[in-house]
């Protein structure tokens, strides 16, 4: 707070406010993904942000605070609630209170914003919004398989290209074999498998060696130098080790399948899983998606507790330049995996369910990246309105009215431009600037001459700049083209027309 | 929590999730308000759920808790952190935040759901989305009567017929004026202010009588037995109570702004005000929106301290019941005002800006009471493959996948109808359960006996559902559209479009 006592406008780490462009283009993405979801079948659901902090399976034992990563505060009845940090959590929750009045499976599609208490950082919001599809009582990995071919339809209706992502599957069971054999299995062991879990999870960031040291001793930050922060490993022994990185880097698609089984070995958990791999692979296979959209991967492991069989990550596989300069793959944009378990802590039953989950924002970063947020972004055209005459505002509002009448289409009722009156108190000059800032195609002018010879005065902003940037030096051109002209009140909406067409025409033989 | 543990499935008071229809339904009113701000020229902004409390404008003193209304938290470096409970709070920080780099006047329109930590009841939500659009920075009453104007046309746009609603506008500075003249004026009565401003604000429920109790020494529950909850009034005497009637009840139109100059008197504030609303009047004439639509009303005042000038409120004048049955006006849907100070608050300097908001859920059920809300809600039909072999599921994908394809119109991309493979673990009769639920306009079924024939049943759910109902005992109309049928495979696609445009059209014959 400043020392006067005004209060300092500003946000809370980890939290942006969001502007025109790019909510634009978010919209845009969010009703394509959308779109995809409807086709397949499945339906809207929206849940609060806020629920009890139990309901979310977050526990508060003796704390006087909810466990860190969300935001809770206490209800008047002393009940802790907290802001939800995914949206499936609130959809097992949902499931449970509705259980018998909704058809089974249960096909839903959520987006909206979650919340996490954690540290920000660059690209690293606590609030972000997940764009989540699940279906909530199907057995069959045919609901996963069906998952993953949606989020190959989805990404390319955004505007990923083919070649440009992958879709990465893997099964939980294969890995818990794997953790039984070297005798992880069981309740008391359920922390180490998620420090495996993790260390697996970290393996695009930090490699094969980086994993090996995680899943024994530990891990330098800087590995060479053995200096910086030390994260303590899962302490198995060098062959168990062996076996993990086995699984790992069993390779992908049906080599990768072959190689597994021998990691597996006997254990039936193991082999359960690598049975719904292959089915999962097999209907892949029948619907085309095994072109190198969906692809079996071992690698993937999903850093959540909570899976319990197929788990899957969508990744983009084109390069961006890491905050070091460096060309690094995109990676996930999306994930998800199958988990029996979360309805069932609140039913006692165990409810199959699958799901996955779209970060919007990052996906539409990737996007950015691809030069395809721009184009979406693109909004509409802006004609302004000047205010010549203070006394004469409603004859100013009556000629925004007409542009704004003649701005949406009578038919489909869909805009095709804005418009809009100077509403600030200041002159001429500084209405011109307001125009510019706003991106406008188009100022209407009407001072007192205009007005007694029944004229207005159009001035095109496109035109202008590019005269103005000097990037058009054909005299005729400018000629045919002018940036500043008269018409008759009565041809004032068929001049914008024209501005405006001219405005979405290619700019011919100025680029010579 | 359950003795066994398990927590709960259930949500706190005052929060609610929201299914398909609904969300249909709000879907589509959003995007009709969206496109009128746009038409008129503001531009969208989002701000984060969270805010520092102090940004919001409110203060904790020696509490140790924030001030009620709000959901407040402390954030890890103590600071105090709030859910927002309007969108104008933030804009005013974003405005502040950022003033040097927005166009002035700065037009946004911003849709989201605020939060307010108070006793829920029916219709009251303790989270609910508003729909505002601002414009900053315009000094002139013009910006005022474009907003009152943009109101009605976003009315009209999602479904509210002319007559049916009404856009009332005061001014506070008429009220100021009065308050002033009775001896109320100053930083010293803000408080008793309030109170008359807050017993104004219940003339629709109270009626003038219960007005003038609250105006005087106070009000009971029932004011004929003198029981229930006693509210206590301003403590006004009988003159200046007759006073800030007279202002109530000055009338609508051009005869209450006459009679309003009579209560004003000699005040300059008031007679600011009074000019002010000539102001508007005569714009609101120019523009041919005194034709009911925006009408001077002094009886509106607004329950909001920060309101400086003009303030409106959008009002729908057809009758529903209340809780007990008797008819009354559906009310309030939307208001706003004048609100200079808010950004002044930051930034130390006056900065004029005036708004308005939306209440998206009770517009929502009001357009449900006209019976609009749902024909928007019409979701589109849905195919439903059932499983009649689990060992052919492929090829029950690989027909999911052709409906799927002809699902989207190849050219405008819009969604015809969706379609879904059966992904639980039940038999013939649960599955036809399930498209009955799901509302399924048809499924497609292929056991084995069809395959071999190369053939696929389809069951026309809307036709069965008639029949069923008996509602057709014409022998030939049901021979020529039978509820079930079969078709070559390659018949198939044809055949379901034919059941979907039987479903689109008008029963015949069916009604006699």
């Amino acid at each position: 707070m400043a020392t006067d006592n005004k209060p300092k406008a500003r946000l809370p780490r980890g939290l942006a406010d969001r502007g025109g462009a790019e909510l634009v283009a978010t919209r845009a993405m969010l009703e394509k993904i959308r779109s995809v979801y409807e086709l397949y079948g499945f339906e809207g659901l929206e849940t609060p942000a806020i629920e009890y902090t139990d309901a979310l399976g977050k526990f508060l034992p003796d704390q006087d605070r909810p466990n860190e990563g969300v935001f809770s505060f206490q209800d008047d009845d002393e009940q802790w609630l907290s802001l939800r940090y995914d949206l499936t959590a609130p959809l097992a929750r949902h499931v449970a209170e509705h259980f018998d009045k909704l058809p089974k499976p249960y096909r839903s599609y959520r987006a909206g914003y979650v919340f996490r208490n954690e540290k920000p950082g660059p690209g690293r919001f606590r609030q972000f919004m997940q764009f989540d599809a699940d279906t909530v009582g199907a057995p069959t990995v045919a609901a996963d398989a069906e998952i993953c071919m949606m989020a190959a339809d989805t990404l390319e209706a955004v505007g990923i290209a083919r070649g440009d992502y992958v879709i990465k599957v893997n099964n939980r069971k294969v890995l818990d074999g794997v953790l039984e054999a070297i005798g992880l299995g069981g309740d008391a062991n359920a922390s180490r498998r998620l420090t495996v879990l993790r260390a697996i999870d970290k393996l695009d960031k930090i490699g094969v060696d980086g994993v090996r040291d995680l899943l024994g001793a530990g891990r330098w930050e800087n590995p060479e130098a053995k200096s910086g922060d030390f994260t303590k490993g899962a302490g198995l022994e060098a062959e168990a080790v062996d076996k993990v990185l086995a699984f790992v880097s069993a390779g992908t698609g049906m080599a990768g399948l072959s190689n597994l089984a021998g990691v597996v070995g006997s254990s039936e958990t193991g082999m359960a899983g690598l049975d719904e791999l292959h089915q999962i692979a097999a209907l892949v296979a029948a619907g085309g998606y095994d072109d190198g959209r969906i692809v079996i991967d071992p690698s993937v492991v999903r850093g959540l507790e909570y899976y319990t069989g197929p788990v899957y990550e969508a990744e983009l596989t084109f390069e961006v330049k890491d905050e070091k300069g460096r060309p690094v793959r995109f990676g996930s944009v999306a994930g998800g995996g199958r988990y029996d378990g979360l309805v069932a802590r609140f039913r006692g039953e165990p409810v199959p369910a699958t799901g996955f989950s779209i970060g919007v924002s990052r996906l539409q970063a990737a996007l950015g990246h691809l030069g395809k947020g721009d184009k979406e972004a693109n909004t509409l055209p802006l004609v302004v309105v000047l205010v010549m005459d203070k006394d004469r505002i409603a004859d100013y509002m009556a000629l925004t009215k007409r542009l704004r009448d003649a701005g949406r289409d009578s038919e489909t009722g869909n805009l095709l431009f804005r418009a809009e009156m100077y509403l600030g108190g200041a002159g001429m000059k500084a209405q011109m600037k307001y125009a510019d800032r706003r991106g406008a195609a188009a100022v209407v002018i009407q001072g007192s001459n205009e007005k007694e010879a029944g004229e207005v005065q159009i001035k095109d902003l496109v035109e202008g700049a590019k005269i103005a940037a000097g990037i058009s030096d054909h005299a005729e051109y400018r000629a045919a083209r002018p940036a500043q002209f008269s018409v008759k009140e009565a041809d004032l909406l068929d001049a914008i027309r024209g501005v405006l067409e001219r405005r979405a025409e290619p700019t011919l033989g100025l680029d010579d």
